[in-house]
């Protein structure tokens, strides 16, 4: 039995399972983030994200970019739980015969986007590698009211998205700007029930929050704004890296932001009871059930 | 210009030099742990080690004791500054051949250690990698009077060392228990001025302490404790991997801690002022000025 058979989820349940947490840990293995007691008012928000050469990117892209896109994952994942990054470490494994330039611009890549947020880059390590690879870890705060985990959507909730889906292949997926302003705005003027980001596909992302919450869906197919340049819309919702914010609210809440006309925010579909399962409802008002298609690694 | 030329030091040095922080960073790039504010009486410490196939370990030395070093290297770090660790997360790089036996066993490595400390997983990141690369970071605290840096060594300080050196290639690089308990002991009972895990061997570690804290020292040849497999001094002191805590107290709190007939720490030398550089004086008490050889990744 090799990981491809027993693939990605296998392996995280696998994994969760075997490990066992103490009473700070809010939630563990299986969000965004690692939630675990901080103050009174506030959780503490740890994740991890690593990058490698050939799966994340080439090692001819601009390694300005690859250096912003590899703090930029962090980020948007604190942003889908509600919160605001603080701390980074940068732990890189490098090839011997990486230039200094190279690493120079990775680091001016990384410093800009941390100066952007506020996020102070405190440590690392460098180690020897094959292969490029760039794992941040991040540290950030949320208030424990702002707190969106993928496991609070409620039957009839209105699913939103940000932004638009299906730019990841034309080079969005090194420069996208993490949803951070966004997602703070949604929590701090809105009852929002539960938030991920779209990292392997809006079809898996909301899938995880069926899953996690025990609901089903209908999202509509003409609602889902789609990059202009992309035509293929099945590629558009299964493939990853958009990192646009996906998240659900009440009906009401919903029709408050709706009314607010920032047009960031899209509303894509519906919560529905578990038995539902996932639902694609397309230009034909034609109701078909359908996978999860997203992103595997293995 | 590439890696090889600038060195490790003189990357981390330009690294460092590239990064700006905010207040709330007490330590930055350049100790074994981050240190930042966390409330009144305690420091957070962040730290993460990256671990490589071929590098760090072969793909068949035993998955359980990977897993186990991977977690230590890191303990070993929140040790070194006094404190105590409390969360990780473990990013994972794995080769699509990598059979799901093995990695319950790095697993079982990870969760074995963790329990004895009290530490939570709580999340990581899983990504497809050419070689097995396991990046562990991880949350801990420290009594900000416990915090022990590199930079405070002072003039006619004792340089101690727990255990004994050289014993890494004899397997413990894999097997070591972190000197978690040691460091507490230390830092609970005594004045503790400068510490540091020998990670990149005791030559190069000490010039560490002595280049953060602009000093210089005498070390001894006879007062270091060799592992009995051990018969090459040179590559003991000078290989990295030891994971012994190397630390440096008044000579009166070394006083004390000689008489308490603990015999894990072992006096080897004395803080000089910085002219003196290091040196280290043999058997036939010939004294020599050494440079600070040890593990060069580049």
């Amino acid at each position: 039995m090799n990981l491809k058979n027993i693939g990605e989820s296998g392996l995280i349940k696998q994994i969760k399972k075997s490990v066992k947490t103490s009473s700070s840990v809010i939630k563990g293995i299986g969000d965004d983030c690692a939630v675990v007691a901080f103050s009174k008012t506030k959780y503490m928000l740890l994740t991890c994200d690593m990058l490698i050469e050939n799966v994340d990117f080439k090692i001819n892209d601009s390694p300005f970019w690859i250096g912003h896109k590899s703090l930029a994952c962090s980020i948007s994942d604190i942003a889908s739980m509600g919160g605001l990054p603080k701390y980074a470490l940068v732990s890189l494994g490098l090839p011997k015969d990486l230039s200094a330039t190279f690493l120079r611009q990775l680091y001016r890549g990384i410093n800009r986007l941390a100066g952007k947020f506020h996020i102070d880059i405190v440590g690392g390590d460098i180690s020897k590698a094959g292969r490029l690879t760039i794992d941040i870890s991040m540290v950030g705060f949320v208030e424990k009211i702002y707190l969106t985990l993928r496991s609070n959507a409620k039957v009839n909730d209105i699913i939103f998205i940000t932004g638009e889906l299906g730019a990841a292949p034309f080079g969005r997926h090194l420069t996208f700007m993490p949803r951070l302003k966004e997602a703070r705005y949604l929590v701090e003027n809105y009852k929002i029930n539960a938030m991920i980001d779209i990292s392997d596909g809006l079809l898996k992302d909301l899938s995880h929050i069926l899953e996690e919450s025990s609901r089903g869906a209908s999202i509509y197919q003409w609602l889902i704004p789609l990059y202009r340049k992309q035509d293929n819309f099945l590629k558009a919702i299964s493939r990853g890296e958009d990192f646009e914010l996906l998240f659900t609210s009440s009906a009401k809440e919903a029709g408050r932001l709706i009314a607010s006309g920032k047009r960031i925010y899209t509303a894509i579909g519906q919560i529905l009871p578990k038995d539902y399962g996932l639902r694609l409802i397309n230009g034909r008002f034609k109701e078909e059930k359908v996978e999860p298609l997203g992103f595997l690694h293995f």
